[in-house]
């Protein structure tokens, strides 16, 4: 068998254990990751699936979130951390930058074997039919590419407050619900924080339900109960590691002392641990 | 004039302006960046020069640190970081790649305005007239350029100890003054923390000494009287954001909560702002 078969046959294995491990008895926890150390820190800490966060991902190179970086450049930073990684990888493609179908491929070019796919570009909803139509067509394209990927099928509502607000909850189970019809795998509504919306959204929605980890949210175990079945931290992780970067540069520049380094760093040898691999 | 032209007399005031930070009032406090956001937030945050990390954007990109990424790649994201900050930039391109006149003339093209050059590969010294050689290769097409970098050349005696511990101050002293002799901006010698050693060495240079920030180094004002002119915290602010990401991670992963979001967080709007830019 060449290495590209090799390689494939070990993305479908993989792909198939991500999927499965959205009906664990536990929530699929996903610390995201925005580069390659980032990656292997949660690896390490024995996290079972590595997740990317676009705006994490869009801030190391340059750009802001929402789809103004490239989608070459976001897939080259999935790569890399697909690269180092042993665990599934699902990439967060925003919207599919223009062309789904060919950022599934390039998705699973990249070595990642799950995807995001989100359902709003600024503040414009796509119509739904087009919506279904990707998300049969990335189906369909991954299936026939033989790896097939687990499809995060994302509804804007809530976090970008789309339309009147009393018709959110069933707007949003509306689009859930043809997202899971079409084939995806797993239903991610974002900007829902209460538990009691949160638990009606989890009996709501016909698959397992993806929420996104925020101010306020109710604990992992809370959300267990509630019914969720993924829970995303998404660019939190970049945003708690940048909130440490500047109270250290702002401890550095008032009071003149460097005490993180003692008490907070991973030190220069852990460091090259993570990333040297067998 | 054409945008070439244009880029080439800013990087040449930028390239004075850095020169000049030598010879301030106080010390040059360089928070070494690793991507483009921890660059923006660096200079957010008031300080007057960006400095890269090798160990800190191999990690981004997936090697460990010691000249094991490839020039281009390391040069890809000092252009990235360059690109996004007004401050003056210098590069951390470790030992010049093999190359370091090659390396230099891409330090230029990234938009760098200062480079470290390195003496040490493994734990091997490279010959101090190869050494002296270099540096001044690399003022020499620097100036052709049209870019006087700013050049640090650094000894790695004390970091990799390099031979017998009793010989290490007069070696590290002997071979700075070199590199100094030869046209060298600024005398980086990494791996010195005590005091009393500092000061010394400081005395004992014929330029400005560089220190690299580590456990129980002296404050940034004791630094100052001991006659130190510039402190790089190396992979240090990045391996402090690790760390806030480890221990976030870990109390996802075994109590279940999220509170660093709240507490530590540096928000998604925050986030934006700093990435875009007029």
């Amino acid at each position: 068998m060449d290495q590209k078969m090799d390689q494939k046959m070990d993305q479908k294995s993989k792909a198939e254990l991500l999927r499965e491990l959205h009906a664990g008895s536990e929530v699929l926890v996903l610390a995201n990751a925005w580069d390659a150390i980032s990656a292997r820190l949660v690896e390490t800490e024995g996290f079972s699936a590595v997740a990317t966060s676009s705006a994490g991902v869009a801030g190391v190179l340059g750009y802001p979130d929402g789809q103004l970086i490239p989608r070459s450049e976001m897939l080259f930073m999935v790569k890399r951390i697909a690269e180092v990684v042993d665990v599934p990888v699902t990439a967060d493609v925003e919207a599919g930058y223009g062309d789904p179908v060919r950022t599934a491929l390039d998705v699973i070019e990249s070595g990642a074997v799950g995807m995001n796919l989100e359902d709003t570009v600024g503040h414009e909803l796509i119509p739904l039919a087009q919506q279904i139509g990707a998300i049969r067509n990335i189906i369909a394209v991954a299936k026939s590419a033989g790896v097939p990927l687990v499809l995060n099928a994302r509804t804007d509502i809530f976090l970008a407050k789309l339309g009147d607000e009393s018709t959110r909850f069933d707007r949003t189970v509306e689009r859930l619900n043809a997202f899971h019809d079409a084939g995806a795998d797993c239903l991610f509504a974002p900007g829902v924080t209460d538990a009691e919306t949160i638990g009606r959204l989890a009996s709501a929605v016909k698959g397992p339900l993806n929420i996104l980890a925020g101010i306020g949210i109710p604990t992992i175990p809370e959300l267990k109960k509630l019914g969720v079945r993924r829970l995303s931290v998404g660019s939190g992780t970049s945003r708690v590691a940048l909130g440490a970067l500047r109270c250290f540069v702002r401890q550095m520049r008032d009071e003149g002392t460097l005490t993180p380094l003692a008490t907070e760093a991973v030190s220069y040898a852990e460091v090259q641990k993570l990333m040297t691999r067998a």
